[in-house]
């Protein structure tokens, strides 16, 4: 295999640990059977992450930062915050479908992981999601769009725990009903129209 | 300690073992430490149950039935479709506090678990919810009373959604706004309203 710079290793190991985690499960992978299947040894994957839960709690941070970064992009493609919450509604889920199974271990760690750094940074992940949502509604409501009388804070926490439970439920179960991800959030946020 | 009739020695043993489930996860749980926090040697635990794995499906099942049974109680004190859905939204999450680590253990699997037999156990627990509050939502816009614009299975899974949101990110991250889950739900049902 030919050498790669610094950065594009690091992502190459990230997606590749990414994909194994969440096939086997974090106790079953080893940094061996990482570094076999990006075809380095495992003292080149030790120069990126100082051990396997070192790789875990980056893959949690690279899900975080691209899922805001793709939220703040579709919100950039308007100033109006109605606009802006119908855009995240409508094109927000297809443009996360390659992070399912980067989420998949997100939902894992959140339903059993004892590790509190691990809870620390799932834990900013959902409060800087809150963040962003809330300035949007609070534009809303002082422009006059939204309802005054729903607290901001309730939105956001809201489509954040419809998307996770969907997500939860379809990728493991994917119950026979087809109602979209974008049907769902738009029902949701109904609420805030005033 | 005295002996149990064999219906609660399984109660019994059920609620140890969700407990120590809960607290140290499925694989570092022996059925050895299970029966000794009983009281009980091993061979009784196997009269009860064929293994570790039967226990933890036996746990799931019995959560699913709890949980069903609780809200078809709540139900059951009208007839009118908004009046129970209002009924539900108000009380459900308060009966259901003592089955906190039962959902921990539910949503674990939900996000982690590859065994066939217990991701069936866990689609059916969903698929009867659904099947009670669509039967409900149906009545309600019958009636009148519930918008025949919104398919009543995307309002039975949109709760669904949000419970199950709700209660993963609260279990873990105890995050900081002071929002009730009954405000939530009440959000949330909202957009049926005709």
């Amino acid at each position: 295999m030919a050498r790669l710079k610094a950065a594009q290793r690091r992502d190459q190991l990230l997606a590749i640990a990414t994909r194994l985690f969440a096939k086997s499960g974090f106790d079953a992978t080893t940094t061996a059977s990482i570094a076999k299947a990006a075809g380095v040894t495992e003292p080149i994957l030790y120069r990126h992450f100082s051990s396997k839960r070192g790789l875990f709690i980056a893959i949690l941070r690279r899900t975080s930062s691209l899922t805001l970064q793709r939220i703040a992009e579709l919100a950039a493609e308007s100033t109006d915050p109605l606009e802006q919450m119908k855009i995240i509604a409508d094109r927000l889920p297809k443009t996360l479908t390659d992070l399912y199974e980067s989420y998949q271990l997100l939902h894992g760690a959140l339903a059993n992981c004892r590790d509190q750094q691990v809870i620390k940074v799932i834990r900013q992940y959902y409060k800087n999601i809150e963040a962003f949502f809330v300035t949007i509604i609070e534009k809303g409501q002082k422009s006059g769009q939204f309802s005054r009388e729903v607290p901001p804070a309730l939105v956001a926490w809201s489509l954040i725990y419809t998307c996770l439970g969907f997500s939860m439920i379809h990728i493991s179960l994917k119950p026979k009903h087809d109602i979209s991800v974008e049907q769902f959030i738009h029902y949701h946020i109904r609420g805030l129209y005033a």
